[in-house]
């Protein structure tokens, strides 16, 4: 069965949609009661709020699809603040003629990555255009801020060392890889980082931001702090981890890995005090075990610079051009 | 300018979009950090959340556009359910080609909407795909519930008395209008209804439940309300209230305004010893002086009859079928 325009109407199509593809994968106490909007009662009064439209094409690629990444992507927002992932909303765009089959498998793998990072999707949304079969998703998130902290680019300072928590460019690389045909094991790294950022926070770590690393690539992250701290910031290229696939992928087609996307990756910005210690925290998770120290924040001109391999340095601006279109 | 898929990279097409045309309009002290989440401290811990996506076509029309469309229609759902709307975030998918004019005035206008409705837009994405210069919006919307009222459509109970907050058909009718070429004064009625509820939450009326008048028309909402209700619903088809160019409109295609999409009106379910009260409360907001007592709950099954204007009784079921494709 395909979607048809019909599913867009509001009417009986809609609602057959809704209990027969929804309904039954998100089914919870809140969703269930299909009122204008989810009630909820939360347990302190600091919370987080994010959004992300996902776009991705293709729909589904070696390591998730595009209701994993759509529920990793906002969950992983939520955490970069500090704020533990509690509930998402989730607005569905359909292109008529999409597979009702490919719709329901992207709404169990949003149900499965809902259950791991530990949130509820409590409200939704669903309409219906003209197009191609495709799908276009978003997803609102909240998240309970549960400390006295204050994380964000501007708490960073010269001194702080940069953590990465793994690999560069996994996720663009096999979005590129598949678009291309090219054949290869690489896989997109979409996962979320709640066991990492709850680790460090739990530990008391002086963390003083983390950011994921997404669009524009870890080049254009680190800009962006250092515009909002006011300060420098310089890393050492030879510590940069690029897995070996990936890293041969790149050097084939001319790729930079640090304008690269990833989707289960963080930076985060450490006092020099804890940096060993929320290393080995970092490499004790799941989806750290590869984390690196990969540079500092320096005193100076608010810009990125790189040390190179043959020691040089040179400066990293952020992304300019079109990166790779849909690549979330 | 048009927007180019450089728009939706992450890097600088999309910081220079950003700063240009929606910190600007947008500015506020949550959204100026530009952090992946806002962080919020609510007054109170219980609290609505909701999401609607908009892919409404033509972009602008008589009364509204896309962008107060986002506004009001994530507005209303909050409102709906008893919760007084504070912050939305907005997620916006471009089509290639949009002329960058085009979005400054969908994005002034929902900064004008969300004046109205007394909300910030704290959180934003952007995303760009390839199409034909198109726009997709969606809101999701946080509310606080500074009441111990339950309200909901499990509340309703034979007896209550239901009033619709007036005319029937317009949005709906306008956007069909503009699509056909069709010259007329048909205004959408694309508003917030903030006044309307907290008017009557204000002054204790017994409300039971609320819904705006969307997608699948009145008709549809009532089935929805019966069947959560468990009981039986009747409207009186002399007393639904319809301006008289829509109605004209309605004939002359045989439309039923029953299932016409408005997106400035709801119907409201209250206590039958508080209608007569209720009703003079809506009359005197701005967008409620066409309100009108259009029937009651009943006992017995879980349907919806209308009495007909020849004093015949005839069920009235849920929309079949496609509706107007894209109408919100």
């Amino acid at each position: 069965m395909k979607i048809t325009m019909a599913h867009g109407s509001g009417g009986n199509a809609t609602k057959e949609l809704i209990d027969q593809c929804f309904k039954e994968k998100f089914a919870n106490r809140v969703l269930n009661k299909m009122e204008d909007a989810a009630v909820l009662t939360l347990t302190g009064p600091k919370i987080a709020l994010t959004t992300d439209s996902f776009v991705v094409t293709p729909l589904s690629f070696p390591g998730g699809d595009i209701g994993k990444l759509a529920v990793c992507g906002t969950v992983n927002d939520l955490l970069m603040m500090g704020a533990s992932p509690r509930y998402l909303t989730a607005g569905f765009i359909l292109e008529e003629g999409l597979e009702l089959a490919t719709l329901e498998g992207i709404v169990s793998s949003m149900q499965r990555a809902a259950e791991e990072a530990k949130v509820t999707i409590v409200a939704g949304d669903t309409k219906v255009v003209q197009g191609k079969g495709g799908i276009y998703i978003n997803t609102a998130g909240l998240g309970l801020i549960e400390h006295e902290r204050d994380l964000g680019a501007a708490q960073v300072t010269a001194g702080d060392v940069i953590i990465l928590s793994g690999s560069l460019g996994n996720h663009h690389a096999c979005i590129m890889a598949d678009r291309m045909g090219i054949q290869s094991n690489i896989q997109s790294d979409c996962a979320p980082l709640n066991e990492i950022v709850e680790n460090l926070l739990a530990a008391g770590m002086d963390v003083k931001a983390m950011r994921d690393v997404t669009r524009g690539g870890l080049a254009t992250v680190l800009n962006e702090i250092a515009e909002a701290a006011g300060a420098g910031i310089n890393i050492d290229e030879e510590k940069l981890p690029v897995d070996p696939e990936v890293g041969s992928f790149c050097e084939i087609l001319g790729l930079d890995p640090l304008y690269m996307a990833n989707e289960g990756k963080l930076v985060c910005f450490v006092g020099a005090a804890d940096a060993a210690k929320a290393l080995a925290i970092i490499k004790q998770s799941r989806y750290g075990q590869g984390a690196k120290v990969i540079g500092q924040v320096i005193a100076g001109a608010k810009q990125v610079t790189v040390t190179t391999r043959l020691g040089g340095r040179r400066i990293l601006d952020i992304l300019y051009g079109e990166g790779l279109p849909r690549i979330c």
